[in-house]
């Protein structure tokens, strides 16, 4: 429904069910479950088709009921999941036990054994996946999966690349995710950063892919400097973008060029969220908004800023806020009741 | 069941069905929504009958299970509704999608064609209607809803005025209500003015019905500016009265005489709110219960706005709180459980 | 997503958002409400799309959040809602109190002034809305919504003979809408049914199409002898096609073609029924798959009838059943749980 | 709201809560109550209010929040409860274990030191509480409440006699509630049994009050031979009513007079019941209103037991079927859809 | 809590999270799962420990929160859940979209990778397991799951036996399960069946444990033909038991021993069932109580199929009925309100 | 499940079943309530349970379903319930409307007449209650339900100090309570404090049993002179402990020991509280964690004022936190997702 002059962004991960306890609540505690649909790159998509850019999902899931709520839930926001296949496992599970007061969020993950983690990473029809795509999104969360996941990003990535195809790169680490197969995390995530152009990435990501410590460094010097780092290492890269959490509850986003030219936004306000996983996800997808509107580095962080603001007053992975919501937010507009 | 010896308040307005989607959701996000009854006359019946003051309200609604369900909760709560006559129409309804974190409040209107909206306004007998009464009661609202509201809402403070009745005046000013039938709002809301004895109104709403500019004064000379204004082109009006929302979202409370003596309540605290829409009718209902009660204007403010505060911490538009939790938030009891 | 070698089923008609009370009680008995999307065409094209065939809806919504969700809904179940208009006016709404016991389901319409009624009949462009498809659907709903309905109705069928696309008319008479507005009923069905391929009436509607009487004969003679007329009157006609409902609670699918051939299905339960509104378009759309598939007679009267049976036990307006569902209902499976 | 020449319906009893386990649960198998309003004669109070009778509550509760919601939830419905007094003790309530399949519906009554079966049987002011009244209304479950509950019983039926006040009576014979005291049953039901002008009661019950034992009769002839004696024992009554059930699920109601005429209603189906509490209830109620609209015996049993069929397929005590509803009902419309 | 003399029952087998759509609903047709704890062996567990005998589970979960869940619950039923294991791998799900109208029940299983499943079958402690233990109870779902299952299930039993535990086994054929290993499901089961004293299996499970065919056989003689066949080539066992479902949808229980004497139950009849999961669970266990407390066969099969009848009415997999609740119904209590 | 070396801790109280209003709804505003079990020693018995500590509970409850389903909810827990006592009398409830905004919780006790209140103080088996305790927890809430839950105090503490089991008392001080039968607080808890080892008192609990005024001291000298006066007066009494909520919303733990020596724990931020019922009982429970476990009071009361704190994250009177969640709060861990 929803087209660019540029062609879609493709975003390439695995769909993943949530299965959340009412707020206030441990998990079980009351016999009852509310079920959202998610997924890092599955986010993104949901993100940019809210926003009116063409996104098309490319994934794996079985042949179920699941899957088909799944897919489903994922027309309804307008993405595109012709390219989605169905392969053998499971559907990939993931519980949540809301924050409440000072406890934090809890995420139980039940994706073992499912179809996108276990798919042949040589299965794949790059050709149809990334057919007249601007961008490829694609995150950390998928070589964390396993052997064949590490594959399938490098391949999607060698892929893209070799179709001219620019590609951002969300680090999401998830170290619970590589530990259980004691895959090389530095090096496999050096060897996708070595294909991107764009990285949402900290500090902390770049320790891991450089294998270089930033930690002496006074706090407010360690993004530059490992972005300085990153850029140096990795010549394909132009933009890194991240954003960062103040004392105050408030939420900071940074973009940083080749040249070394940081924008940051204003801080918005935390106050009152209500879920914020997916808040990376709703920040990432409002950066590439930007950049494929042609926006000035300020304005886009500014945007993708809001965005992932947004995204905390909403239950589920996705974030559903407007162009309108977030412009309106990014202008400062104060009514609290609009009517 | 509530006796005042002056007689019945009259509140004379539009009666809303409100459907919200739940905490933290968009609109129709999950396929279900919470049911409310509403509109700005009838959220001050209610607050007056929670009361223990006779409270009657007068409207039109069509003959359908929705409006039997809409007076069935006002009866609820104590309000005489046996005046509300039955008119061809639909029932006035608005769609809520609550506010969360950095989101606002959102209102969507479904209230076209309403039978409220729709009536003839020579069709309304004043007689009936005013009958006994202490007070009427209306709001902006009614004018802004088209020529059929405006020329009712002129009919009947002219009816009160003639038949000794005061009358309080909520400005409710709705820009969404006076664009769509090019209403000329100021002489309109000026007209009413005129005729009232009590106005709830902010300095914008003075602004625009007295076509007057007080914007380049410093913001805390806006108000007593505009209200002395007021009560030079109003020789009518003997009190204005205004709720002020502050930095540290702490609400406050103002009251002004024609001598231009101002009462202000202390700041009450907004922190925890889970639903502001109505907070302005908790507050008008606070007031009108002092002046009944002939309590001094120090009190009065101070009631209204503990109501008003209280408001906040409700579902739905009705203030519910009792005089007991009114009255030990004025006293500053501050036991956090009640047992 | 679903492609048919002769292009898509377009359904032209009201999208509405229903709105309804808990099972076991009345209209707003409780605060809350359930939501679900219907509309006689829009269940049809769901009904379609779940059986993987290409289903386009061709609509007037107007641009608020209601609609946004009234389309996410159609897209999320596989419809192609890219040709649905944006307009002036309301979302038609519909309140249902479900049956239970002796109580009979409860349709209370609230969609005066609702977008699709109210356009502009000569505003829709047919080559864009019927462009390659290889039937049209539609109701009698339509031309009951008012003169600029009833004029849409007729334009869209001599646009689709136009262009050789063939056309499904289902009769879905509604006293309570064509009173509103004294539509000549008889004249325009009439003219409607002479231009279609394929009608879903029962006697009753053909009664008034035809304006003859055929309550003298013996019942079950009624549909043969009101079907051989229709076949008379409206030379284009080639099937007609309805369903009964038995003394025992069961549903009986009847197929008439020119020749008087008829065909019927075995009797289905109704046993245990949770919601029966749409199962005559879960009916339509079942022998409108049947012929797009060119399956005998017999076996589309017998699959259509069996979709229609599996709808009564959804709730909502949609018939969500699968092709696996039904065909396994038809070939009599009995598995209690399927595991 | 609702006026009749004659006078109110007085009715006399205590108010319940109602907390039910969702459908299909035992109580408090997962961690949810449903609530509903209940008690024999505030059930009939809300059926004769939503008849347009006027109906006025006469009961005592306790001053706490539970009683508030009850009384409101009566307003809601159009009862007059200005009558009700405050006293001390507690709120009255019963937990119900909805019937599934074969099991039961279970109440557990939790009723123990409830304020009006604790209530001072010399403490009610009879001159208020029936001022002009036409009819009071009580039922067996006062008498069984206690010594107190008995004595005013006796009173109320005393002091309406002197006042003309026609007086109805319901047996609703509850061994658990007259066990816990060792009542008299048989003695005090008689007394007050003299004292009534119409009486629902069956053989079962009539047994008890005259110490008659009819069993020995065969099953179709118990009841008219029960009536029987009751009359001659019972000079003042002049009509007995009662339901039957019959094998086939259905429901049956019977009225006969002094002169032993019996009419009977056709049979109503119970099939698809969602709740059956209070369709004794919802029969006085249908009944009353026979009477005080001076209907023929034919007419009235007829319309009393449209009204208990159509209480079965409503959650909660109250029978909330219209005028309307019920007519219909009685007049067999068979429309499965009202649109 | 509950001891019988002859020690504890104890339950071996998988335990299970279900979680299901709402009544009505296809699953995730609303974003919503309600959760129960199931598992064959579990849910006999559950039923016994509500009759209070002493039940103990032996299984194997993961050390998560799902698993603490879903002990907790077999914990407040009673159950001894202090010899179940934490083990690497998963929770079993399953998802259960509930029967409505002609829809069956439909069953996903997600229990790949299950701790039980894929627990080594030599790591389990007999001794400790077995300990004291009256009866040991599984069932044909344990050696579907694959290698380890039917390895585990034939330990289990060569234990039992070797310690004179008596022994229960439920055929529980499922398809699906097998067919995912290609186990030899005849051999195993008749291996198992070689070990047991009780068998809740029917001619179809005969069937296949002793690849032999009744289906020559009139249907009333194939069960009989089938038990003495068994009970000939498993000289261990003493009695099967099976339920029948009549065409009238009743129920009745079958009780053979090895002289062929066969006593059956009256039907109970399954109207209005609102979920039939476990009710052959509830069934055995039945069967088990009334060997344990020494019953006559024709009372045993009487409480095991009212009990299995009764399970149809409560929602989840656990028969919740109490002694009382059972042995009402077989004495054909007929109240329909217990109060 | 749960052995500590030195026996379990009995936990001597009335267990009370909680029905409460949703969030931001006032009691019976909607018709629904949620349902938790509570009272003050069960709720420190479940948080023991959940601590892995052994914990008994020792009361009294009627033979019903809802003291059925009170005793599962613990033993879900992890309680050992076997000691409870079925005895005549009510269920005792409360109903708790929770606080929104500036509105604080509100509790409406309906306890009057339960079977622990009402029961022989005489007719408790302390051999058998206490039979191998390590510790007797016991609170204020018993003495104040009447003479008799007074002298059951009294005995059970005697009777634990002729054992040698440890006591620990928490003041909980219920004016409402004593109000109603005009106890002698001061003595009663005198004599109560007299034989206890460990107080969960604040100065006001001491300023009542010592019959003594601090409050002329500066704020922060009261808690220390009220202790020291204490351990003068009670010689068995070696600690004191108690929480003091600061005006930042924190919460902050101190332990006192007859030296005098006190240690203070940090604070802990109370933002974002969803449920602060048994906020005091988990702190009561996390410190008997502590002394069980031998450690240091710095640890211990840091450990119990962090639980304490996570409290206000859980719908529900249970402190449901794990040891891993405690000691994570208390280590300052900072994520705000695990995954």
């Amino acid at each position: 429904m929803a087209v660019t002059p540029t062609g879609p962004v493709v975003c390439f991960g695995e769909i993943l069910l949530r299965f959340s306890a009412p707020p206030g609540e441990l998990l079980l505690q009351s016999p009852q479950l509310r079920v959202h649909v998610g997924g890092a790159e599955a986010n993104v998509a949901v993100s940019l088709a809210r926003l009116a850019i063409d996104a098309r999902m490319v994934s794996a899931v079985p042949e179920n009921a699941l899957a088909d709520a799944a897919l489903g839930e994922l027309r309804r926001w307008g993405v595109d999941v012709s390219r989605v296949r169905r392969a053998p496992g499971r559907m990939g599970l993931y519980f949540l036990t809301p924050a409440a007061g000072v406890r934090p969020y809890d995420v139980l993950y039940d994706r073992a054994g499912a179809a996108f983690a276990t798919a042949d990473p040589g299965a794949w029809d790059w050709d149809q996946a990334l057919d007249g795509a601007a961008w490829l999104h694609l995150s950390g969360v998928t070589p964390a999966l396993g052997p064949g996941g590490a594959q399938a990003a490098m391949n999607v990535v060698a892929a893209a690349r070799a179709r001219s195809v620019r590609i951002a790169f969300d680090g999401n680490y998830r170290a619970r995710l590589w530990s259980q197969w004691d895959g090389d995390a530095p090096s496999i995530l050096s060897g996708l950063l070595a294909g991107v152009d764009l990285a949402f990435v900290n500090e902390r990501d770049l320790e891991l892919a450089l294998k270089q410590d930033f930690s002496d460094l006074a706090p407010s010097e360690r993004l530059p400097a490992a972005a300085s780092a990153a850029f140096q290492a990795f010549p394909q890269l132009t933009r890194i973008a991240t954003t960062q959490r103040l004392e105050s509850r408030a939420l900071v986003g940074v973009l940083i060029d080749r040249q070394g030219r940081a924008v940051q936004s204003r801080p918005y306000s935390l106050d009152g969220a209500v879920d914020r996983i997916g808040a990376g996800d709703a920040f990432a997808a409002g950066l590439l908004d930007g950049l494929l509107r042609d926006q000035p580095a300020a304005a886009a962080i500014e945007f993708a800023t809001a965005a992932a603001c947004l995204k905390h007053g909403l239950h589920g992975d996705f974030n559903l806020a407007s162009r309108e919501d977030i412009e309106s937010l990014v202008n400062g507009e104060t009514a609290d009741v609009r009517r």
